[in-house]
């Protein structure tokens, strides 16, 4: 047959992000492509006993369906951390999605029809491309610096686009440049945003993962007018193969994002959901996360440390306060796909996202996405030192 | 703030089904309402040894990301399940799925621009509809009797609308009225199919719960051109707390699928795909499907011949020989949804769905969807009495 494919399907394409999962599974090639967890430090014991006092017969409701918009309990656990952290927060207000990525797909269900203008970061997370995709928009993409987007060029920006719909941000240690967004340019952002009008998609699955400096108030609190629709996952502090994660937003909206939710697949898994609620209660995450902020700030350290040491001056990299991602910036002249593929990989057997991928707009081509996560630290070192020698080779 | 949704939203509201949640929370009244599967069936104590083996520190990996299509030895596994059940699949035909209902959402994205027309049976799955709407289609309904969808309507429908892109059926014990496709029927919808070269969406959760006759071949085993995508779920058979399905297609279209699947959700849980995987591995599910079957069809001979001995002579109802579905027809003059909500709930302490929701295009006010799946014997029972008694004083 010929199949006449929905007109959205030249958008979705296979992406550099899934080409590098395979480069992962090749044992003799250190992957600092994906933005995995470091997987020593998922809680399974815990989740094991969990799970042990949960699959009991008087259990069976955690394998039956559920509402929608997700079990009330883990709701309102949600709601609680988030209040505590300095969002207030009630589970009417909390959708519980199958990841942030979900969150990303209901989001742009919700407002954009096909040409609407999406405003993001230059560049930005690229599953969020990925998820708008399908709903066919346009890109505007505002630069970024050490404080994150720029929003003298966000007033531009908008000024130029009157059928902007939607500003999507990842305010704290942005995938995939590490960097945060100053408070002054948060209060700013939401200014131009209550000019215009727009929808405001907080995207901030790495905000738990600080390692220095102080915590910046999320855009949904600094937010008076219910904007902000705030994206939160389990999948960096608890587990990823979980998959489960939070939109919070005002009711009105969470009410239409858990509609878009019924339509997509019913409900997340009850059982994922049930276990979840009872780690929260019988476990303490945050004493688990801070277990997990040094094992990361050290890697963190050591990939900086190793930079500074082995990268040739004109490479420049973020130093980010959190997350998972460091930006690596070449030389304009040298096309960070092709170095990857010529050199990197056959030479120094080490792996990266290219960047030009995370540009919605502009392509450059000079900018590689590195990860410090996922990798044990003597190879972090050793690929990163292999990686440095490898450019003082091409650019000497 | 004014949101300005996008138009795809004036089409998603809330709906029967989910008022109808409500209702299952309220112990006095006895709901026939859900399609949920019998909770004392789900095999527990199995998966309570599933998980106890699985989450172990050597095996971190089932709660880390894995690859957006599912984990290979699940897709494996599923392939060989269909291709010893007369369907022959290789694991590159397989997509695993949060569950049927994102097969649908998916199957939407890949071919339904805004106005493209969607064949289906005249009532089908609101579920369908649910996950169909958001791509802003527009509907063709083709009658049905105990054969099915009526294929020679079938070839009408399709002259008249040259603009249909894909045709949706739930062949086997139909949701909402139980009844399933003939084997005539299955060759003519393939041949029209063709003809149109259309692609076709056999949705089947209820295919392995048969419980009299014998089993027809699937759409898509009868496909010689590449045509159908067969969806399938454990839901029914194991579980729908874990939120796990499969779309089966050739694999040009499960590619596509796993990219939309990619931008929807990123991937289902990798430890539900490993429990699941595991489960498949140690136990006899089809012993375990077979240990239910007797429950099934206990429970819908109880609800026949209640009705049979209760109802009033000028109400029908459907037969089916699998599933979990009785459709149920008044005298045309009776408001299913308004003898619900001033009758039934009150007085009877009974709910159904009323089935003018199941109608994509023009409804019919005088069915209801009636599941004996999910009720005790006992109040199955006292329950379709009351419901007739009512019937009889009603229309009496």
């Amino acid at each position: 047959m010929s199949i006449r494919y929905a007109r959205r399907m030249s958008r979705v394409r296979p992406s550099a992000i899934r080409d590098l999962l395979r480069h992962g599974s090749d044992p003799s090639i250190t992957s600092f492509g994906g933005g995995y967890p470091d997987p020593s430090l998922f809680p399974i014991e815990e989740l094991h006993s969990v799970f042990d006092e949960l699959l009991v017969e008087t259990n069976a409701r955690a394998l039956q369906y559920t509402t929608s918009n997700g079990l009330p309990e883990l709701r309102e656990q949600i709601a609680g951390r988030l209040t505590r952290s300095g969002l207030a927060t009630s589970a009417d207000d909390v959708l519980v999605i199958q990841g942030g990525q979900q969150g990303l797909d209901l989001a742009a269900k919700l407002v954009l029809d096909a040409g609407d203008t999406v405003v993001t970061e230059d560049p930005t997370f690229l599953g969020a491309l990925i998820a708008f995709n399908p709903c066919e928009p346009t890109y505007a993409a505002v630069p970024m610096d050490d404080d994150g987007m720029d929003t003298d060029h966000l007033e531009e920006v908008l000024a130029a686009n009157p059928d902007a719909k939607m500003i999507y941000t990842v305010p704290d240690f942005q995938n995939p440049t590490g960097v945060s967004m100053s408070l002054r340019r948060r209060e700013r952002l939401l200014e131009l945003a209550g000019a215009h009008d727009l929808l405001v998609v907080e995207d901030s699955p790495y905000r738990e993962l600080r390692y220095d400096g102080e915590h910046l108030p999320t855009l949904r609190s600094l937010d008076t007018e219910g904007r902000v629709i705030y994206l939160g996952s389990f999948s960096k502090i608890l587990a990823p193969g979980m998959r489960l994660g939070w939109a919070v937003a005002d009711p009105e909206i969470v009410e239409k994002l858990g509609l878009l939710k019924l339509a997509a697949d019913t409900q997340s898994s009850t059982l994922n959901m049930a276990a979840t609620s009872a780690y929260l209660r019988g476990y303490d995450i945050d004493a688990h996360i801070a277990r997990a902020l040094p094992v990361y700030r050290r890697k963190r350290d050591l990939m900086l440390a190793t930079m500074e040491q082995t990268f040739p001056a004109e490479v420049s990299f973020t130093r980010p306060q959190g997350g998972l991602f460091v930006w690596v910036s070449f030389p304009e002249e040298i096309d960070a796909a092709a170095l990857l593929r010529d050199r990197l990989l056959p030479e120094a057997k080490v792996a990266y996202v290219p960047g030009a991928t995370f540009f919605p707009v502009t392509q450059q081509h000079h900018h590689a996405r590195v990860s410090f996560s996922g990798v044990p630290d003597d190879r972090l070192v050793e690929g990163i030192s292999r990686f440095g020698r490898l450019l003082h080779e091409t650019l000497g």
